[in-house]
């Protein structure tokens, strides 16, 4: 009856919270953070409109990547780039016919594609730091996406001799070698190279259509990311490093951690999130998975697997796998794909600021102890929290001591 | 064969932040929340440590309470709130035999409940306004209680008298009356009146021990909140007071904003959570359901009905539904729990404060235009964004009009 189930209201469960309740739908906490992130952004916006007038100066901006508007070495750069492109195609439609000196071509051909930005960066003195950056970036996914081109079609044409030794059971194999050359066009290349993935296939999956919706929201969602995030953040960490007092470093790097953090952070959304997405709608390119729930990470090794899935994708396919095939042990290949992955960052970092540091390099390589403490003594929220603490301290660490070097080498030498 | 499988390495997929993708685990980034939370506080702990010392003055903080340390009105009333307890009980017991009469008791005694703490809070200037909420916070939980306490007597003799009607078939009726006399215990009372819950219950569901680690473990939670976040966070309050300058309004609303909202969602964790949890692992009580998923409420109506269980417990079977059952319409009776929960946000506020001025009032009556226009226009992401700002800009609205009036009052008046 009605009135007897009345009596009784409460039966035995745990809260949401408790870790033993299972519960992990947390989808409104993203909504909050992003909530969290607007407001704030919108009071500061606010109070230096009221103070200062409109801050924002697009010739400042620019002048981030140019020093001089009349020369433009980044951009010279970037378009150069497309020769390295067609060489790699040429050598492929050649390569049906002579393997040994097509490979050494790439090989030059790849050597090159690190070396030559690097010298031009090193030795043209009017490319800034954030053009040397930006150039290098590009060239750097280029030597990526080449290789991968370089070894799908070398094992395509290994699959097609190797069922031609199994003297062909039927036309499928025939048909197989003919897809392979048949996709050695430049537009095909072309669609490579601006796809938002590192690895090269044959017939990459398409979407049906572009929606211009999600192609405007993501737009949207860029415009906004640089306007009212990336501009006034990287201003106002502009202004510590003219006042660097060197007797405080503890407390400057808390206070460095947490803009730089969710800098990262915005930077990772705008273009993990919306500009491969933006890219990928506009070339109906159908896989999406850019980064898998990193956040969720209990483990430093998780986190690496899952944060950046195009470079992932290609140390697996490209560097890993080859390595364990031929007979290198996991840990071995493991410790070189983090060697590899260290070299980048410092590479990316080094060349552009003009300074051999080794900091980046370093900070790579301390995730391999880092990811063996976490791993062995730390489990479920507590690793999890641990992986966010060395995203938020470990990286602005690492600028910090850039920013340092960099501050010590060109300030003082002018004050001397 | 494993070269072919090589060849191919992507499918058509979304990304996991699109909501497309239907994925919505993110318990880390609520880790990112705490993580990021206790970070910037030790930053700022650090700060204040290195400029000012140990500015936590425990004297400073009983004063909020005390005005005079040797006269504890507060404390003095709560004490006295076991009288009203003991009424109640007393009146159940005789209850039995006369039914008029005990009805009018329990009037005149939840009555005074509410009437005389108040009274009491505005004659005696000794009481504090942070002593005053306290102690009416107490009597409110109080009258809660002791309402739901008469209601479920009372059905609890309806149901003997219907079985009794029906000239009872078995000896299970006549076991159930002799549990509801049985449970007229002063045990059975101060159990339910420390449990944490508002409705009364024959047989509360137990959980078969006492978790020492998690008792432990609430209890560190609880110190941790209030030493490093309450105590900071509203003395740093108590600053902008001072200086109040009222023709920038927006602006400082904004300013207030973020770490209001930030306060009350440390207060929920730690009064929510870990000091429910605490009190009802230590009572062996079963039911800890003491919130939902209210972060996830995409209209204001789920909010209200989630974030706070107890009451809403207490709201749906005490007012709710005894309001349907006398003929009234939902939307009725929806309105008037509204009105009842803004009375008591009221109460709360004027008495301690001694100022009449209707801001929780109306806060709390305009969430139903409010509520409305969320589910009738807003969905997904964007309804549980809306929820957000209504809370955290809403909420600290209302704190500053009565701080504003405040301010107004007591220190204008000093200064003429």
């Amino acid at each position: 009856p009605p009135l007897g189930q009345r009596l009784s209201c409460h039966k035995i469960q745990e809260s949401l919270l408790s870790s033993a309740s299972g519960y992990n739908n947390y989808r409104g906490i993203l909504n909050w953070c992003v909530v969290m992130l607007v407001l704030s952004n919108a009071r500061l916006f606010l109070e230096n409109l009221l103070r200062y007038g409109v801050l924002v100066d697009p010739i400042q901006v620019i002048s981030l990547f140019l020093n001089d508007p009349y020369s433009w070495p980044a951009a010279c750069l970037v378009i150069v780039s497309n020769v390295f492109v067609l060489v790699a195609l040429y050598t492929e439609r050649q390569l049906s016919f002579s393997e040994l000196v097509g490979y050494l071509v790439h090989c030059i051909n790849m050597a090159t594609i690190l070396t030559f930005p690097a010298a031009v960066v090193l030795l043209v003195p009017s490319v800034t730091p954030a053009g040397g950056a930006f150039v290098l970036g590009v060239y750097t996914i280029l030597f990526l996406k080449l290789y991968s081109y370089k070894d799908v079609n070398m094992w395509c044409r290994e699959l097609s001799t190797a069922k031609a030794k199994k003297l062909a059971r039927s036309l499928s194999c025939e048909s197989q070698t003919h897809t392979y050359i048949q996709k050695l066009t430049g537009g095909d290349m072309f669609y490579f190279v601006f796809a938002p993935t590192l690895c090269y296939e044959l017939n990459f999956p398409r979407s049906p259509k572009i929606r211009m919706s999600f192609l405007l929201r993501r737009l949207f969602e860029m415009v906004r990311c640089l306007i009212s995030w990336m501009i006034p953040v990287i201003q106002s960490s502009m202004k510590p490093l003219e006042d660097m007092d060197l007797s405080r470093m503890f407390e400057r790097l808390l206070r460095l951690a947490v803009p730089n953090h969710l800098l990262w952070l915005v930077f990772f959304y705008c273009f993990f999130h919306s500009s491969m997405n933006f890219t990928a709608e506009l070339l109906r390119f159908g896989d999406r998975q850019f980064y898998k729930d990193w956040w969720n990470s209990e483990t430093v090794t998780y986190f690496w697997q899952n944060w950046n899935i195009p470079v992932h994708k290609w140390c697996l396919r490209h560097f890993y796998k080859p390595l364990l095939r031929r007979g290198f042990s996991k840990i071995v290949s493991q410790s070189a794909v983090f060697f590899l992955s260290a070299f980048f960052h410092e590479y990316l970092v080094s060349v552009p600021l003009r300074m051999f540091r080794l900091w980046a390099f370093m900070g790579m390589m301390v995730q391999l102890p880092l990811a063996w403490f976490v791993g062995r003594f730390l489990r479920g929220n507590y690793g999890n929290a641990a992986v966010w603490i060395s995203l938020i301290i470990g990286q602005p660490f690492a600028v910090l001591m850039y920013v340092h070097d960099y501050y010590v080498l060109h300030y003082r030498q002018e004050a001397d």
